[in-house]
């Protein structure tokens, strides 16, 4: 049988991703990190792209296709984080209620003045964020190693041995899942993938 | 076969109403006598509710379930207009985008406090703030005799015959089911029996 026509795929909406521990800051430890000495000025090595995460906002920038990010982080930290992302991808407003509640959501489209929920996707590594996109009536995929569940570190994540990662891998997308995420990624490498296969689940009909 | 037990259906997390042409102002004509003579005087006989519209606020407050109405008329006259609703309901903010934008919608939502968009449901006679809610992702339920698309007042509409209302209540059916409305009803007084039916919906995993 042959592969689905993507180009007859339901066109997506708009895309909400996280920042920390989705976009930049592989395993999320930069929020740690400032909570413990106080400073933004180590934030440096946190605020490198996560695996992918370039390449799918250029592709989706070239598609026109709105994008934002959303983070619980004082915005201090958040707009160091979101540097190197500038060009591509703009913040969300900050929401009026904190994740798990759908406000931060729903807020993000409203500020990118979509015009309809059907289409919408969240992106993050984040349960609470992810939370919040389900509660706000959004497609959730979620990222298994470079979120808070796995937590480490670009460095600490290559240390381990390939067991481990797949251990701690298959830990993180077990609980990803158990929230009711409706898909699950290792890393933002893997979304074009993942996007082609949310459409033509939405082709058959099926809703968030 | 048994009717289905009532108390083991998913609750309703809130419920937004339209005010003019739904829960007040039959015939939804108070807009337009406005534009006319350019005064909120006369707007007396438009706050009279509409059929059901009392009772059915009395038991959803009794419930506690969030309610809100949305209007885009001036603030001069919704607030006239919603003087008799005061004790069971309260307004939603004025929104962001003129509907069929979602904005309206959500920021009630949002102003509501709600968990979850699951469950919310909006009730108008208005096609464009019915398309606001379906862009939203909420349930509608379309008002068939009291919204704009009849378009007659309480008198004009008693001085029909019963096939001349027959007619105008199949012609203002059809639009709304066209619209993609989850269920239609001729006035707030169905709207109990209407919301078992889709709790029935929503507890085989139908989703709006």
């Amino acid at each position: 049988m042959l592969a689905p026509a993507t180009a007859s795929l339901p066109a997506f909406t708009a895309l909400l991703f996280g920042l920390s521990g989705c976009l930049v800051d592989f395993g999320a430890q930069a929020g740690t990190r400032v909570a413990v000495d106080q400073s933004t000025e180590n934030l440096h090595p946190h605020t490198e792209a996560t695996p992918g995460a370039i390449n799918a906002l250029q592709g989706l920038s070239r598609k026109g296709i709105p994008c934002a990010w959303l983070d619980e982080l004082p915005e201090s930290i958040s707009q160091v984080l979101a540097e190197p992302l500038q060009p591509w991808i703009k913040a969300a407003p900050r929401a009026s209620a904190s994740w798990p509640a759908p406000d931060a959501c729903w807020q993000a489209l409203i500020g990118l003045k979509v015009a309809q929920l059907e289409g919408c996707v969240l992106i993050s590594g984040d349960p609470r964020l992810l939370q919040s996109g389900l509660n706000a009536g959004l497609w959730t995929i979620g990222l298994a190693s470079c979120g808070p569940l796995c937590g480490l570190s670009p460095e600490q994540w290559q240390a381990l041995t390939h067991l481990e990662r797949e251990q701690r891998r298959g830990q993180a997308t077990v609980q990803l899942y158990k929230l009711g995420v409706h898909s699950v990624i290792d890393h933002l490498g893997e979304l074009e993938y993942c996007l082609s296969d949310i459409a033509l689940r939405r082709s058959k009909g099926e809703k968030p």
